[in-house]
């Protein structure tokens, strides 16, 4: 960020993407931590979803929204797709620099550790746990930590659907996923997907008090507010900040159900097609 | 298919595409009823699901794919997805002439109105519900039948899931769905995506054996078969077909899901990416 007059840095926005509209539950917890910072997401909904990608294809997915993204001259990209985050952070962090990123894996890593001495469940996508990510970020702070993985396919889909928390159909499905965990007892379980805050209620019901419960987007939204806060790059307004959305496919989808995992009204949706993601190369002109 | 030697005509393919390996369901109906005719299957993996698609993207994905199968010269098309049947079946019966094109929806919806004088159910996804194509297909036959239809999000990531027919969860999922079918007895239920055939037991016992159940692929195989015995196209073998498969992303996740969709070993899976789908204009060849 060097060379440009920090008051517009402070000012610019943060830049947010995901393969979908799972992300805007992260938009939420930042709007919540930093009511008065201008958001720029991108819900990329014409190759949703990315779990079910070959990892070259994710990659090149990816660099394509932060590439999009940087157009904008955001002052920091937060990765709120896991599996993006999963898969291609290093790519990220290289193409964008000297932009920093904040991906959704390694904040809620370093948060379970933190609240517990115990195991620390994850619960994730397949495509996510079968990558390893939390497993490999948790043992990298703490290699001697127990850490008990469930793949929960059917959540996306049922959050999807709208079924809610009281829902039989989702008890019943959490309760299948959840029945190893619920044995084992970790001290801190990681809602390893944008989507499960929805379904927080019902899950936090069935694993009891006793378990702490970490929010990836929580957890990432309070590394964002760490980092700009060091840099001295916190917007000065307190409220007010704007969402902009743009998305690749099915704008009056995404405004439909943007409200519902954003919890916010979402001041603008354009559409950008998949090949102007792709246009220019990546600059980095912060 | 005019200026064309009749014999090579009748060796030719058949062309299928889905948008991913769902369509492989059909594929096993082409088989089982002309076990000599070869195939040429593509799966658009990189672009699944469809159903969540604009209907203008779903339009120029489905003519990219078919695009791609009149390279090889098919004798016929077969579009095994019912979103893209829904939603561009005129545009590729326009783009293929005179390739002829076999959709998953009308040859379902004629044989739900020959079984039964009664009411017809439907069950399918969220999109091919909201596009009334079975409605529409049925009433154009019988402007008087009664269609009740149900939309079935959870079942696609169920089937992907592996769960099988007498799992809990899956009884329960169906249960709720079919509730308001079981109460209003329709003669027959169609089966209205590729994937519900692999959950025909568990739908069977809920609904009962009164409740004629039409399988989509099954009724989209016999009218290819009647279509090209009408033409006299049928390949002179009766066993030996080979099934040659493309997909445009994870060759790998396809080649491992493949057969317990399409019932039987597949020849070869190579990779086509997205970009070869589009590069020439639809050639018709034949």
């Amino acid at each position: 960020m060097a060379g440009k007059d920090p008051t517009s840095v402070r000012e610019a926005p943060i830049g947010v993407f995901d393969s979908g509209l799972g992300g805007l539950t992260v938009v939420r917890r930042l709007t919540a931590a930093m009511g008065g910072e201008d958001i720029l997401y991108l819900g990329d909904t014409a190759r949703v979803p990315y779990g079910i990608r070959s990892l070259k294809t994710i990659r090149q997915y990816a660099l394509e929204d932060a590439g999009f993204l940087l157009r904008f001259s955001p002052k920091l990209i937060v990765v709120a797709c896991n599996t993006a985050s999963a898969a291609a952070v290093r790519e990220l962090e290289a193409a964008c620099c000297p932009v920093e990123v904040v991906d959704v894996i390694r904040p809620s890593a370093a948060a379970a550790v933190a609240a517990t001495d115990g195991p620390v469940g994850v619960i994730a996508t397949e495509a996510t746990i079968a990558s390893n990510a939390y497993r490999n970020a948790i043992t990298a702070i703490d290699g001697k930590r127990e850490v008990i993985s469930q793949a929960c396919p059917l959540l996306v889909p049922i959050v999807e659907e709208g079924r809610e928390d009281d829902d039989p159909i989702v008890l019943h499905v959490l309760g299948d996923y959840l029945r190893v965990l619920q044995r084992r007892r970790p001290g801190a379980l990681i809602l390893g997907c944008t989507h499960y805050p929805l379904l927080v209620g019902a899950i936090s019901k069935l694993m009891g008090p006793a378990v702490k419960l970490i929010d990836s987007g929580q957890a990432a939204a309070l590394e964002v507010q760490r980092r700009l806060k060091e840099a001295d790059l916190l917007n000065p307004r307190a409220t007010g900040g704007i969402l902009r959305c743009y998305t690749t496919d099915n704008a009056a989808r995404f405004a439909r159900l943007s409200e519902r995992f954003g919890g916010r009204s979402v001041d603008s949706v354009e559409s950008v097609g998949t090949d102007e993601l792709k246009a220019p190369a990546i600059s980095t002109n912060l």
